[in-house]
């Protein structure tokens, strides 16, 4: 059981602006993530421009992918990014050719400290018995879990259902990113999830308050994953 | 019941390659697709510069979105498309979100001749029964169906399956655009699916013989949707 990292979302629609907010964070996170929202407004170079700003960094894209896995995921992997969210509405097909292009680049790669990973990202109809068990047995080791857009549209915040669902994801094996408006005094009710790899959050990290918040959350994770 | 377009999918890695393919194929073709892995590799670029070479094309932007429902969707409506793929794995939140953003670029455009519309991208688990049910409530019009990229890669051929579900999201009232390595030979297969919308090709579409096939998927078209 090792400690959260702590991940920030870039998501803003231009790459000039992403670049200044991951300078502006740089010191207060260990990954830094290409959000949808920026790589489908800047394509490619977004992440390669972030890869050359932050080489020690860990970069996540976040193209979730659905279709055409083999492609999207050399095309990421080269450009720099370290992990690729993969939606798990793919087709079980897709998930197999990210992991396999992930895991012919780390043969090639023997020298990669950050070994290429693929994440799936939860999203559609899915149970933990027959869905997370199937990415279980590819060989995936990360997922992400977001709290329901409902109740963060709704104000509502993270349920026992939750908590309860990422337990089991957990005690899978699954290492668990976890995201959806994430504020410090959310940490507390994760403190039992084993495998929580990272808490990511967007907006909160970035402007005046940014350090402030990403302090108060890495407090709070020491508190829990000593 | 209307004749079904023919769509190119382009999914080349490089804003060039496409407006190559996109130029060759403009008179074979009544629908351009900027596919997800040309919008993941160049931006929302790709999509304003195909829409300024082919005003009179139909422009579809297939991000299959996912999340982040509301910006992506304003993003690709204002850089020119017209219609956008939003995956069936989305929550119903995230659909609503970008049939909203579509509306209302509808209603301040009126003179719009293609109207801005969402077509739900069929991925994960889902059912005709709950959840097509939940799209067309929506006030969604368009779906499309195919055999999963790497399905198909795998040598997944059509099955009867895949009709009967087509069948029954026809029923529905929904219009579907169908794909996943259509050749003419497979045009048939489809002849009673009321509302076929479009058939979608890529590669075949392209290059030396990409002439020949769009005519022979279009002689087929005129066999069974006369």
């Amino acid at each position: 059981m090792s400690k959260p990292l702590l991940q920030i979302a870039l998501d803003s629609l231009t790459l000039e602006k992403a670049v200044a907010d991951a300078k502006q964070a740089e010191n207060l996170v260990e990954i830094i993530e290409v959000g949808t929202i920026l790589a489908c407004a800047e394509g490619m170079k977004a992440v390669s421009t972030l890869r050359a700003l932050h080489p020690n960094h860990i970069i996540v894209c976040d193209l979730k992918i659905t279709d055409g896995g083999a492609i999207l995921a050399k095309m990421a992997f080269e450009a720099g990014a370290d992990w690729l969210t993969v939606s798990a509405a793919a087709h079980p097909a897709t998930k197999a050719a990210c992991k396999k292009v992930a895991d012919d680049f780390n043969i090639a790669h023997p020298e990669l400290k950050v070994k290429k990973e693929i994440q799936i990202e939860i999203y559609g109809n899915w149970t933990v018995e027959k869905d997370a068990k199937e990415w279980v047995e590819l060989g995936v080791k990360q997922a992400i879990y977001h709290r329901s857009r409902d109740a963060e549209l709704a104000g509502k915040g993270w349920t026992e259902e939750d908590v309860d669902l990422m337990k089991k994801l957990s005690a899978l094996g699954l290492e668990l990113s976890i995201t959806g408006g994430i504020v410090p005094q959310d940490v507390h009710l994760f403190k039992e999830i084993k495998n929580a790899k990272a808490f990511i959050a967007g907006r909160a990290l970035v402007g005046e308050k940014g350090k402030a918040t990403a302090e108060a959350i890495c407090a709070e994770i020491d508190k829990y994953w000593a």
